[in-house]
């Protein structure tokens, strides 16, 4: 008798993004006339740019020549692409990460999911509340104690270690998704303090680094002292480099990060998720590694800031808008992610609706994240110029 | 204190094809003037074909312009694909397979590394030995009870199901790795109505399908009544298409494939599956997918039957060369593996260091695919014409 894995029964079924997905096509089956604006879902809107798709257009021609052609590489990721991500953190964040910590991978959300593998069931889970779903579900799904932090109004919506409970292992995601808040290296350092202190992990979402503009703001968490002993960082090409549909992203796991198995026995993390990785992956494609490597050349960089510039004008123009109306809101500056307050003390859903009956813009209702989310709003930047300026002029009409 | 998973701890350390690699590597800079042949690793050595190129450039070019510029795509595969694999199932098998039971995948290694997510770890896997490693390492790194069944000379390599066991999940390949055996349908039916009778789930990797010649072999394990109500079948497009670089699979889970958690819930397997994915997968790139896609056009599958016809005429020359020398083997019919017996009862090993220092022959010794595998060798038939006739030529000189 084959069973199936019962924690299953415990991951919230409705997806939030089916349900919005669902709704906005009922609205546009009954007024095919209007036209609806969405900044709900974090996708991109902006084409692959041509350092890339150049990139791509040579390593397609390469697959097609017996002589050029590439058949299985290493499941970590070619060394031209590991060595540039390497390069990549000396000059965005002057942090020093060898190519061997490097694994190239399918996208962040994968590798995400994916960690959870090379931990025991037995720890207890640390993750703010609102969230992306991921890190809630894939440790619902193997039946893991979770523990929330409330991120808030009063705390910015960037909670601080919680002095009473003692994680084993943390998620964080600076810039956050869905609040847009960032944390500084003095909140990152308290959060390394803590997990040094309790031998715990943390697995740090860094898919929004590129969005941060301030200086003074850490773009990686191994910018801490002490972070490579405690941290996996996850990055993404998605938002930076428009691959939400080309998928890859990469995950750096430090040589120096060890952790014991509950008998004892110390372990290299490193060599844990490399042999996962072997096991259960295969590799990206060598066209995409191209691509990927392209966005790491002076072109490719010149580019992706370029569509960076867009989009965070875009978040410009949101904020400019919520400020005149004096509604609360955190993001926008450092985050493609405004995270607004639903005016009038609506909850979450019934601002969803409102928007879309009254003025169609299709936005993400806060409480999908987390219940902290509840009675907020996140809008994205990703949008075109014009529409996020259409959309904005709609919300100021009845704001 | 985070925990490492100590089920690690139990995965063969040493993997085969690092330990070929290196032995390889010592030979060759030791003796820099033998032209080494390679037949161990199963990777091909054929371009990718040109109708396949054409849609890959033409997916780069639509990636480039805002208008025809994709984001995120379902995690399950675009429409276009699985409608063309669905099809592909009717031509190739006569079976019904729905888009919607279609799961696009980067590639059968992951499916099958990711599909023990979906299972309690309670179950009872049977694993045939010699196997492809994948299946027994990813449920070690589970902590699940493995039971082998035995596949030898006596049975040709295709065990039957034990009288005496009673498995939960069952892994079956055919055309086999490492051994090139096929089942016909008469075994296939005795595994299904064995898994019927036990509930069990039967996990069926056909990644070699397409060289199966003879019609009255079956292609699927759905063209056995009652398949669908026990089985999964993982597919690839690797060795069909030389997709070894470029990442694609699909997985099927048919609707009606439903099994119960221990406390009695019903649940549908392809739902379950769904949710793995939509959680910890973000599909394959679409760039990818449309390459995929004309791995099935009139072109498609010409260009890829004469890519296999050439892999199977290497399978034939090897074959013959065996034959001649009354070697015992199987496979290289339906197949592009040969396993043959190692002359002389040498174990495994000792004679892939006889090959690689004699004649300078790189194959897999049997014995890295399980205990059953001692004393047998696989040679692949992924080689080039001229090298397969070569390495025949100074096998035959040493035989």
């Amino acid at each position: 008798m084959a069973y199936t894995n019962n924690n299953y029964l415990n991951v919230n079924e409705s997806y939030l993004f089916s349900t919005i997905a669902k709704k906005v096509s009922a609205f546009t089956a009954a007024h095919p006339d209007k036209k609806v604006i969405r900044m709900g879902i974090g996708d991109v809107t902006l084409p692959l740019s041509d350092a890339v798709c150049k990139a791509m257009h040579k390593a397609v021609d390469e697959m097609n020549v017996k002589e050029t052609f590439r058949g299985y590489g290493p499941e970590q990721g070619y060394d031209f692409l590991r060595e540039a991500i390497s390069k990549y953190y000396m000059t965005n964040s002057s942090v020093v990460i060898d190519p061997s910590e490097v694994f190239v991978s399918d996208g962040a959300k994968s590798d995400l999911g994916n960690i959870t593998d090379i931990f025991s069931n037995d720890n207890t889970i640390l993750i703010p509340d609102p969230v992306y779903p991921v890190y809630v579900d894939s440790n619902v799904m193997l039946g893991r104690k979770i523990v929330y932090v409330d991120a808030s109004e009063e705390n910015d919506f960037l909670p601080m270690p919680p002095k009473d409970v003692k994680a084993d292992i943390i998620y964080l995601c600076s810039p956050n998704n869905p609040t847009g808040a960032v944390y500084t290296k003095s909140h990152l350092k308290a959060w390394v303090e803590y997990a040094l202190s309790n031998d715990a992990i943390i697995l740090f979402d860094a898919a929004y680094e590129h969005f941060i503009g301030d200086k003074d703001l850490p773009r990686s968490i191994y910018e801490i002292d002490g972070a490579k002993k405690c941290a996996i960082e996850f990055c993404s090409f998605s938002k930076t480099a428009g691959f939400t549909g080309t998928r890859c992203g990469y995950t750096i796991v430090p040589e120096v990060l060890k952790r014991k198995t509950k008998d004892g026995r110390e372990m290299s993390l490193r060599s844990m998720w490399t042999r996962r990785q072997t096991t259960k992956f295969n590799g990206v494609p060598y066209i995409i590694q191209r691509g990927a490597e392209a966005v790491f050349s002076e072109k490719g960089q010149a580019q992706i800031d370029a569509a960076i510039n867009y989009y965070k004008e875009n978040a410009r123009i949101i904020a400019d808008t919520l400020s005149k109306k004096n509604v609360y809101f955190i993001g926008g500056i450092n985050s493609p992610y405004i995270w607004m307050k639903c005016p009038g003390c609506a909850s979450s859903w019934d601002f969803f609706d409102m928007l879309l009956e009254k003025i169609y813009v299709v936005g993400t209702p806060g409480v999908g994240f987390g219940k902290n989310g509840e009675g907020f709003f996140r809008l994205t930047a990703f949008s075109t110029k014009e529409n996020t300026t259409e959309a904005m002029e709609r919300l100021s009409s009845i704001l």
